[in-house]
């Protein structure tokens, strides 16, 4: 029997169907749902709708609820639709009427928002964190195996010299290049939309400003359709600089996986972190790069999933927002894992020696010995003649001494560690957590 | 009869399959090509791989290319494959053996690298300075209508009172978080792979610096690695940015075509700026907007269809990036078109007056008028009572004086232009145009 | 401290990285498995790798635990990594040895190959049934309110008269076409990978087509590179028939919560369908439908996410498969909710009498008018001249008779309900469901 | 000066900007808008609304029109904006008013929207055709190298036996299911929408089912709702079948510059067919490869770009479904050109010998070692154990003759080349081109 057959039992799976999986959801949002409402009923007593009274009670109410969700003792009853309702049912149990005044001048729509902001710009701060180790670890490696040449690729086909110095040094300048995408998505975040309640604004007296300090956000969401407009917009963008940190990662990926492949060669991982078979004692399945690779790609996805789902809704809430947590929120889990697995991977790589020893590499180094000859005076027509003949009449040999010379910044020879670093300390250094750290602390205070 | 049922002259099929579009797209690049062979030139004689004389004559040659391209007079001969051989073709059909100096140091990678990073940055100031007025008629529009009212929506229903001064606001703001991403995009832009040569760096002695400070670019990609892999991430990052500008335009697109329907009426705008109909005279086809929506939407899905593209290559140059240009190089005509489009109409745009006086939109003051008993004392439960009943028992009526007060910032009251404006000032004065342009200038002169 | 910094403990990490959410959509697959093996088995028994003896035990014990999965009494045991090690885990607790060879000339690469095509097999199977009973619905309201006239629209300008007969009827042939994508998606699905192994087949003499013929399969994946390669495409094609079912829901959804929105008001819902508020008595914001919007426009993007976790990979299995299942599987089941939540609401509609004798909808009939003189005997230019005069000097008024007689086929007139209907029968009895239900049945005797 | 500070000038961008590439984008279609014409204006002289001397002369015009477009000399003159005035434009040259009589009962709407389809029909026709002899040349290309045996990877790892007669019978086999999803696409454009004018039918008395069948569809697109709503439906359709073809290519061609990769070293190609440099001798840049590969990723991200486009769009035309065209249209040619290009290189395809011969790969063959000892009667713990052991001290070597022996359905020494040639006669043979072929020649007699 279909649904629309039977009577209004209908009525039950329409709740589960609207509720979904906003409970699940909601637990994301816990912490920043009690930090919003520490700033609104501050500013409510500041603009007299709020007594005195009730304020100290409800700042203390609220800091234990905080309290519980750090210890991770808070849960949502059984029949709570989601975190705000949950708190005022804490509230309310604890001091009565006093309770519900924390929805005063306020809607569903811009506690959620604010919510949202609170736990990205939170999210932000941790990714942050767990690129850091990452950047300087792949800068060490990079520095270690300096002297590591292997083949570099065009076309997949052997080119030139290159070295494990600069395969590590490259993936550690590229998160620096991320880093940039994820202040753009910080900075956006990092706006105040309470207050805005259903998108149209208030008609109490309230004082935006005021709640925007006490939650260390840099400005405000002035607008208050904008500030509506920006739910949607905020997942996006932080999905898209989420998107780059994982092509990193993937690239990475793929790579090790070649390198690893017997035909290549060039690294080789302990054996308790590949998977294997004792009567294929070469197999060395590196389970772990396929699954960072696999994860960071669905992630390359993401910022077109959220476009799909919020594109050519007129201004407004909509309820089809709600869907969007889904999705992103474990994303930052997800994503902070990959960083975790490949810091492992990569902390325990081990690196063949003298791969370009092997015969099959020798014609690497014409490129940098007809060049050699350009340096000794010789035209480079000439010289290039010059190789090209000793390779085609077979007198072409590896150059006892490799005249790989690569002094330029950025070569083989000059990886520019520090001067990469010092674009990573920039790009940190313009993130504002200091603040953020400065104002949460005192709203707990 | 197939291909390889042919003889020998399918090489001339494999030749057009593989050039393709790439002459037309070259013609974006012509400029910066030429640029790129400036500074290189001038940095190749100061490390004594090119004499003062040949340096003088291609920089002359150089700059009359240059002008050529400015004049329009520029094109590719009819044999020649890309932008670079052409340029070359000139030079040496000027200065002889001269001519093919300017590829010393220096690979079809990263002059194509460069010129891709030139072509971007030139852009994204191009976006920018296509943005600002814009953002300028949509805040001037902003106080111009900041008192005619009209429904606020959400879930598509009628929700409370809004204006199309938060209406025009909302989108002026919109545009300052766009800002950020595009800043974001520069700063990914505006960094110098020139010298990566093929992806492995040169054993040249080149001056990477130098070119760096010529071209005007904030920094190198230090590692020759990363700065071929480049490719692909820069124009992802910028099809981003794009793609966040146009979900703007697309959302705004939206919203126009709702109000000029027929059974919103909020807007109209001048027979010649619609299509419509002798015999439906209120037809009024919003064919404008909706090719914005279109061509918005398509921008929006451009940073997934580059990510397709390219994930899962390892490292390393593939010839798969030759075809990221087809659709990353029109779109920013496309969106800028887009957005003089979607300020002529908003120039010229109608806006009913009075449409809050309808029967049908009397409920919109509900919420407000609870607030205000509440202000007044009436505690909240006891107000929406109150009026819950008056709407009820149908005593209900729309206050003489609406209720309209909403003094906080970002409210229909308090439109916070100014503050919005100081944001997008600030957004743009972090790109680094002057430095560019001095360093360009210099290198014309 | 990073997990690289750490000693030993990193292993359970990496074990939780791989494992992932694999025990969660192993029991997806759970009855599926089962099936494989009843199939397998018999088919070892039949080419002498298997006795008779063991062979019934088998059977007996893989329909048992095939009953605990359908009583739902079946779970993996704490430390059991998938359902292919529970399953065998099972069978060696109770046969010894004999449980252990249900794995011979066979690898997990085909088995969860097998597993995940029946799976999807299943599921199309019940999409085709969620979506029967919609179809039927939507062509009984079409008939139901064929003669609920209201404005047809174009470019959302108003046209000419549409009927809410049109509407339901056009998204229920909407559903025809879906479910020929779906066919198609069927036809790849039904196929027997099993026998490929490790995707390089078995030097077992295996007799796959046996296997083929017990599992219900129209035919065989024959090659066995190409088994292999199916995952990721099998998951694909079915994720792209979701999608074109999805978007058929998501632009009905789009239509009713406009339709909804007070300014056009053609429908309504009873109140425990919809959410409102007592002091706004005219909002009922239509959330199931934003709802279904997002759960579909989600499902929309998911063919793009599985194109992209695949893209680029070379032939051969990679782990990156594995998370193809945890965005596709509980695809299925939101998109059955959609699918149902849609009927609730279309069944309980309340539509609008009379709404296009609104004065604001007077000059849809223009087009039939002009038609009408044309075809008493008056030109086309004179007609449209004559009716274009009676709008301009205000003479024109709606004739007494709306001159609507629209007599062809697929017009308010003429819905063709009966003929929509014999295409989906059409289209449905080309999936072999009854093949499908015999061999199964077989089985499990 | 922005547009918006422009007097009337403002008009000729806006006309620029409407148009777009429209007119480019309609010779596409000109063939098809004839044929269209010549069913519609019979339809029209047998329902009494054209009288028999214009019908012949209009017959007489329009094919005259059609030769001049397959000759190549049809062109839209410059001020023209679309295919439609073009042709109405000879006609009324020619005929006078009579030329206008073609687009009574008739809209813009449903004029387009038939020409699309016949366009897609026609085109799905052509991949057919191309895919063909690729499938072909696949067959024949997995016969003559079936002793060319190589290493089958999982996770890129070395795993068991595979060979070229396998890898080419793979992609032949990937075809017929892709055939399938083509065939689901001609299914959906194979049904007449002409008659549902502006997409809620026309009062004129006209006959559907008569131009359905002049036309050659199966039927039609019953509801006239519908059948406009079937734009964007039926692109996006057609776009996830050549999505799926395109897939099966970008694979092939990973592959490929896998295994022309030096490392590999498996096949090679004719110098001319790849790109190389004569310092660098074994270098081969499989650009073809490459270039197939980027354009087939490309393709891959085209149904998601039309979905995007489409999404949330109400029913009812939009003009937004105008630009639809600009990338799907000419991805017909490009996935055609991939397909030619991709059987240029197979057919010239050069597979080393004896690859397994090498020591590396002598492991392989442990897991048929193991199964062999299995058949003997060896139980398979105990065949492992042995094999493992002699792994591991070194004495296991590669038995004399090789252990492959793969009896069974798809494996290496099984090919079943024919009954995979079966599968895919079958499938194209449900594709209706001779009725297709039929009508039109009919029609243009």
């Amino acid at each position: 029997m279909k649904l629309w057959q039977k009577d209004t039992a209908a009525l039950k799976e329409v709740e589960t169907f609207t509720v979904g999986k906003d409970r699940e959801m909601d637990l994301y949002l816990a912490p920043f749902d009690v930090l919003g409402s520490l700033a609104h009923t501050r500013m409510l007593e500041s603009v007299g709708l709020l007594d005195k009274k009730d304020l100290a009670d409800l700042q203390s109410a609220l800091k234990e609820i905080y309290q519980q969700i750090e210890k991770g003792t808070f849960t949502l009853q059984h029949n709570v639709e989601d975190i705000h309702s949950q708190v005022e049912l804490l509230l309310t149990q604890k001091l009565g009427d006093a309770g519900k005044k924390i929805h005063s001048a306020r809607s569903r729509n811009d506690q959620v928002l604010v919510d949202i902001k609170l736990f990205l710009r939170s999210e932000i701060e941790g990714m942050v964190n767990a690129m850091l180790p990452l950047f300087d670890l792949l800068q060490t490696q990079s520095e270690k195996f300096k002297d590591h040449l292997y083949p570099g690729y065009t076309h997949l086909q052997l080119a030139m010299p290159s070295s494990f110095g600069l395969w590590f040094g490259a993936y550690a300048e590229g998160l620096v290049d991320d880093m940039l995408t994820l202040k753009a998505a910080f900075e956006v975040v990092n706006k105040n939309p309470l207050g805005s309640a259903a998108g149209y604004g208030s008609s109490f007296p309230i004082n935006r400003q005021m709640t925007t300090d006490l939650l260390g956000f840099s400005t405000l969401n002035y607008n208050v359709v904008y500030a509506q407009m920006g739910r949607g917009k905020a997942e996006r963008v932080v999905a898209q600089a989420l998107a780059n940190i994982a092509d990193t990662l993937s690239r990475l990926s793929m790579d090790m996986t070649l390198y690893l492949n017997q035909n290549f060669a060039f690294v080789s991982f302990p054996a308790e972190l590949t998977t294997g078979s004792s009567i294929m004692p070469h197999k060395k399945n590196p389970d772990v790069f396929e699954l960072i690779r696999s994860h960071c790609n669905r992630i390359k996805a993401l910022p077109n999933e959220i476009a799909m789902m919020t594109t050519n809704l007129p201004s407004g809430y909509h309820r089809d927002l709600q869907l969007l947590k889904e999705h992103l929120f474990p994303a930052f889990k997800t994503l902070k894992d990959c960083i975790e697995m490949a810091g492992l991977m990569l902390s325990n790589i081990d690196i063949k020696k003298d791969i370009l020893m092997d015969e099959k590499y020798k014609y690497l180094f014409t490129v940098d010995l007809v060049n050699q000859l350009v340096l000794q005076g010789v035209t480079f027509r000439d010289a290039y003649i010059q190789v090209g003949r000793s390779v085609e009449d077979g007198t072409y040999t590896v150059p006892e001494q490799t005249p790989i010379s690569n002094p330029h910044e950025g070569a083989i020879q000059n990886l520019c560690t520090k001067e990469i670093k010092s674009l990573m300390d920039k790009a940190v250094s313009d993130f504002e957590f200091g603040k953020v750290h400065h104002a949460i602390k005192s709203l707990l205070q």
